[in-house]
């Protein structure tokens, strides 16, 4: 592994921060508040955790010049300390590769295109009319389909599964165990059964895309999914047919979005939500975990569904009243004539 | 990339239809509505997208012969459009691999047999034992442990794992990612912490059965896991050890069915239903999105549970009611008495 | 596949039983009381199935002496039936491999330092400065990141991921397609966009943990993720950065638990729950299948959220008053007035 020395008046200049402190101090690492030390720099972001800047051993703390006298140690001062620190953990994050390199293992067919400065790991398996751009870095144990293509300084992890005919933009993060362009969940019923309806759609991914672990994506029936640029989608998320993706819309872990759903820009959907098929939603929705959304959602704001959570004793008796729900709101009206 | 071209008198003769219109015209692909060319067939089989007939480009519509005067170019009539839509799909699949052929890098143990025309892609590890029947494709980096039996003409996507004693039928299909077979979740509780129950049984799939990417079928715990004909599971299910799901049953992604549950033939279960395990439900249940079901179900039908999504505001107004819901009951018997 | 034949007296010696009948009587495999034959052992441990002790053809029943005068044939006497039985299933396990060794087709970094009697599958990839305890099996197609450490004895099935910098304990059990020390979801938001935090944290696995297929657990994003020793996952549960689980807790397939979440020891976490992030769970408490949990947990004990299933027409009723709950109680609470 390997080690990190920056100096404060680097990283300042990094992050464009102004220095309150010594300028030559040596900073090893970033940590917590509640457990750094004098070789890391720490920063202060949430009010909740005020306190800790009088006890913290930090070399350093970034925070905002507003909060800058709650603290008495090396300071670097950002009118936004969340996204200064966001942006300086790309100074400590091991490195993973050497030198771009083709592993003898892989398996690519003669016809695939291969962009400069490309790391293809073990095991690889890359079908033909695939196009790999520059830069692009791809773990062991990946397959890409026919005709895929992924565009530059893309980052695939071990153990990724493109299907044919899928489109990755530029800079994406493609996690471990993810799968983009299974078939789309299409039968129709016929008095033997259900009758396969092949998906002939593809899938296209913007750039800048990140896509969890275990994330499936499946092939559009006969258009394409859609993911624009900026999404960010974490673990083990569900994206069906037909799906459309905003720019800029961030999706938590274990959510899933039925087939042909249309979701706007800028949109946030917590963990393990769940949205039906056809329905349209706006840019800028936000939806808190859990929630189950059956309906469009026309106009901006946030969103939830869901019931509290109690002893499950306590539970017993209020859940078995929902039944009654629809009687008692007839009697209440009754009284109330 | 193979383009296709058929005359519409192929395409009638391949599905049953009559044709009105021009018999010698050539279909490059299928399409919708609202984006088919001149060169593509479309279909119309939902009332929704009436409106769509009269503006369509498509070259042909497929449609009923009800429907047949609300579009005036060239149609292929048909009892049953969207079964005749599912059915044509076949005919536009790109072949994704040429003949049938057994990669180098394959590790395949001596002992193996397999049928006539199987094609084993890269990387495929199958274990002593294994029985592969004819016309199997196993794509990249499949994984199949000792024993596992694959019948004839089923398709295995890249990167799928049998544990050891799976059977599969014939002509499924199993998607990238998917795990069959993992020890089903059995520990007894001890005073020092959890005994495992090695799990003993294996799991059985019928015919025509088709698996979903990134979903997971556990091994019985002494008896198997039974999967019947006809089944269709979608993407990230989980299918507990000892379940038995029934003939021609489906089972949208992202839901969960605990142990030893039986679900009867032809039930349908939407996206991200939770089933608790040691239930049974009977044939022709349909269990919509989200639902929690934590009891039997003995009458055919169609069930549900949840509460709807609203704004957040409002919403937390409500959801802190329900804790109260046992008491407003009471109180409204009492103003009644 | 290998037949197994113990004597009766074998099985009570390694169990710790007394034995009512013939000790000489060989069992060949165990079985539920409803399919054991005569050669098998079977047992008796939940009341439900009383009335099976008299129509079983088993060989043998496993049973403690307050239910022995149920059963007529040969008995293995137990204090706690069902932990026996956990533990004769070790004695009915089908071997899975042979000798250890390392495939050939393996791919494994020169500086990898490998205990003794370790097993390594075909086209496993193990980078630089991994350290591999003695006994490990690592089942084909594995990927294992640099300087990752599995201790000895620990068994990882079939296509497992781990990342970088992740560390896992002895006598672990990984199941297939888990993925271990991918990013946690971690972006700060800007005017142009998400920003990408860099995970630094690692993850740190205790010993005896089983982790289920599909599962993945994020690496932290400036500490690490840790799960104490044994901690039982099912399949498809995905834990966010940060997250520490206490020994000894169980989690059921489908849960998901969000970043910076503590959970106590001892706790049994059911299917499908989800657990928002920061908060603190503490010894000791269950939560029931689908629950919702928004809040830290302070008390042990069994908690629960949701609504119960109902005919979905009868369910649309109710749901429509929920939106109404608020407005309600209020009514209520006027007309005590």
């Amino acid at each position: 592994m390997v080690s990190f020395r920056y100096s404060l008046q680097y990283l300042a200049d990094y992050i464009g921060a102004s220095i309150d402190g010594d300028a030559d101090l040596v900073i090893e690492g970033l940590a917590t508040l509640s457990t750094a030390t004098a070789k890391q720099l720490s920063f202060y972001a949430n009010k909740r955790y005020k306190q800790l800047l009088a006890s913290t051993a930090a070399g350093c703390v970034l925070l905002s010049q507003e909060d800058a006298g709650y603290f008495s140690g090396n300071k670097l001062i950002v009118a936004n300390p969340y996204l200064a620190y966001a942006k300086l953990t790309a100074l400590f994050v091991q490195p993973t590769s050497t030198l771009p390199s083709i592993h003898p293992s892989a398996v690519i067919a003669a016809d695939v295109s291969l962009g400069d400065g490309v790391t293809i790991g073990p095991h690889v398996v890359i079908e033909s009319g695939c196009q790999i751009g520059s830069g692009v870095i791809i773990y062991a144990g990946c397959y890409l389909g026919a005709n895929t293509i992924v565009a530059s300084n893309t980052m695939i992890y071990a153990n990724v599964t493109l299907y044919s005919e899928v489109i990755i933009g530029e800079d994406c993060v493609l996690h471990s165990g993810c799968i983009i362009g299974s078939d789309g969940f299409g039968f129709a019923p016929t008095v033997n059964g259900w009758q396969k309806i092949h998906q002939l759609g593809g899938v296209i991914i913007g750039n800048q895309v990140e896509i969890g672990a275990g994330t499936t994506i499946d092939r559009g029936a006969l258009e394409n999914t859609v993911i624009e640029d900026g999404v960010k989608i974490d673990n083990q998320v569900q994206i069906a047919h037909n799906v459309r993706l905003g720019e800029g819309t961030a999706i938590a872990a274990a959510a899933a979005i039925a087939g042909s759903t249309t979701i706007g820009k800028r949109c946030t959907i917590a963990g393990a939500v769940g949205i039906v098929g056809h329905l349209t939603i706006v840019d800028d929705v936000h939806i808190t975990a859990m929630t189950m959304v059956t309906k469009s959602i026309s106009t901006p704001g946030s969103y939830s569904s869901g019931v509290p959570m109690n002893q499950t004793q306590q539970w017993r008796k209020n859940a078995a009243r929902f039944n009654q729900l629809d009687s008692m709101a007839r009697q209440l009206k009754s009284i109330e004539k």
